[in-house]
């Protein structure tokens, strides 16, 4: 028995060399979407640095990085996501509510005002879905949430939100996790909107989205419990709440922050601010034609401090256009059929 | 090069089928300061039935397991830890707030009078530790808990608190991350207090403690910024409260759930009224040799309803006399000393 199990090491020994020298000899970008620049360097610099050896080593449990979700994740134009949900949720709920049509913010919902809600902002959005699903369950309103993400589309792109996942932000999140980062979303959004569908979207699950809440309640239900959502918010984790959030639900200060907005300024200030030389980065929208250009002036998304604070800061600035190769998993195909004039599907 | 990534991968299968075998063939006692028995065999059931094929399967992701801390990972007699803590905190403060001589909890706490501060609860002791510790940063709490843990005793086994984790649990937990559960504590403790020195302790990091918390503040402190305690409760996560946290914090219904008081009975009733078979266990203090004996009429830790609970739900009560073959990991030593009558030392 001894003998099988020695022979079972020296097999695994074997096995595990081999494996790593071909892992060394012919590694692949893990990187492919972005392109060679300042940005991608940063990246990669920073993880290399912190599995060095030396004053810059990170021990793999406190190698926690965090991720806002709009506009860093996935698109927050033309509309947050969770807006548009919102949108559809209330008009669906309307006929139940005849008190809605004189009642902001519903009243501009029904009748479209569109403009009107884009300012709403994401205390507001919070409070919209809030307002309009208090007194559910968390289970029946996740099976809300599920089944709305399997079939709404998105008004520019046709497609289901969850395929608008940043093809690069993808690759990063898998890039890092296989070097032992623990990856976190810190999102303004209703935390109950994200985790539905975050573990299959981007391989993060429930328990590592932090986001704003609504408080809740414990229901015996005749021994059929339930937790009830309460129309009372219970935390906004946006701007200075960001770090609060981590704090609160992290419990250790992240070594590496994404954003791309005003909001995630406080959040990437927190992280970069450490002993340790925390990384921070920002993507700047600026691609008008595979997804939008905006910042300084921008209802959605505004980053105007953050700019500046990037400057003296040293976080760095991703570019859409130029950092990233392409923005989206299904740009390839699209770019083959314009490229050779197909488009007769 | 394909041939080489090929040879590497058959050795590994090899390696990994043989290393397997072996594994199977001569697989020590996962837990063995449990006696065979009721308890230790529904453990061993539940965790075999989760990764079998079929309708008790649960994916790895889903298979979460939450613990109490405070007389389930270790002791709460004579008083919780955290009071004990809170006590020396405030006899320290106390030469600087001439006023708590005339404020009650306070008062009673400096004139060591312990009897009244039994009768505190999770909610007084976090509320306690609230005001002593208000207007510090997270960071500075964090130090303090942490050499207040290293170096106070408990008062009967004159041994640092984290060397009383229950040598049973500790099996526990390393045996169910072995399985790919995710272990998680959910206490009525304050957060801050516990995440310390939990993941030394436990192996359970800081983001995996669900507590009762403070509200915080971010402030950028000239650009140091601190996350400040606030002296104002933000969430107990007791009774009613530990399915809320549960729901707020992991945001997943566990599979499992080990408690020891009344105050683990609704995350006990959640855990087990899902709709995959989930495992209810609650840990009875029976020893009043190796620890303490006490339940129904207990000021501490008082079991009473989840003794009823467990009848009626099929929860397996753990008796720390009877199901632990050891309570604590320096036992066999000391037995062995008084075995041999060796107290020379």
């Amino acid at each position: 028995m001894l003998i099988k199990r020695r022979l079972s090491n020296l097999f695994l020994m074997i096995g595990i060399m081999l494996a790593l020298n071909s892992a060394f000899a012919f590694d692949a970008d893990p990187l492919p979407s972005w392109n060679d620049g300042a940005a991608k360097k940063a990246i990669l610099n920073f993880v290399a640095k912190t599995k060095e050896e030396g004053p810059s080593y990170v021990p793999p449990a406190e190698r926690i990085v965090v991720f806002d979700n709009d506009g860093t994740l996935w698109p927050e134009q033309p509309m947050y996501v969770q807006l548009a949900f919102a949108i559809d949720r209330i008009k669906k709920l309307a006929p139940k509510h005849p008190e809605w049509k004189n009642t902001q913010p519903f009243k501009a919902v029904i009748e479209g005002d569109l403009e009107g809600l884009k300012k709403i902002g994401t205390k507001g959005v919070v409070e919209l879905i809030m307002t309009s699903h208090a007194g559910m369950s968390a289970e029946d309103f996740d099976k809300i949430v599920k089944e709305w993400i399997a079939t709404a589309r998105h008004p520019r792109f046709n497609l289901p939100y969850t395929r608008l996942a940043y093809q690069p932000m993808l690759e990063l999140l898998r890039y890092l996790r296989a070097n032992s980062f623990k990856t976190f979303i810190v999102s303004g959004g209703g935390v109950e909107f994200i985790r539905p569908w975050a573990e299959k979207t981007y391989g993060i699950p429930p328990e590592q989205v932090v986001g704003s809440s609504i408080k809740l309640k414990y229901e015996d239900n005749n021994n059929k419990p339930e937790i009830i959502r309460l129309s009372e918010i219970n935390f906004i984790d946006d701007g200075a709440g960001k770090p609060v959030g981590i704090q609160m639900y992290i419990g250790r200060r992240p070594i590496a922050a994404f954003g791309n907005s005003d909001g995630d300024v406080k959040m990437l200030e927190w992280t970069t601010s450490g002993n340790k030389q925390g990384l921070g980065i920002l993507v700047h929208h600026d691609d008008e034609k595979r997804e939008w250009a905006y910042d300084r002036q921008s209802d959605i998304g505004k980053l105007d401090k953050g700019l500046n604070e990037a400057q003296k800061r040293g976080w760095t600035v991703v570019s859409m256009k130029n950092d990233w190769r392409k923005v989206f998993s299904f740009e390839d195909k699209q770019q083959d059929i314009n490229a050779t004039g197909n488009d007769g599907q």
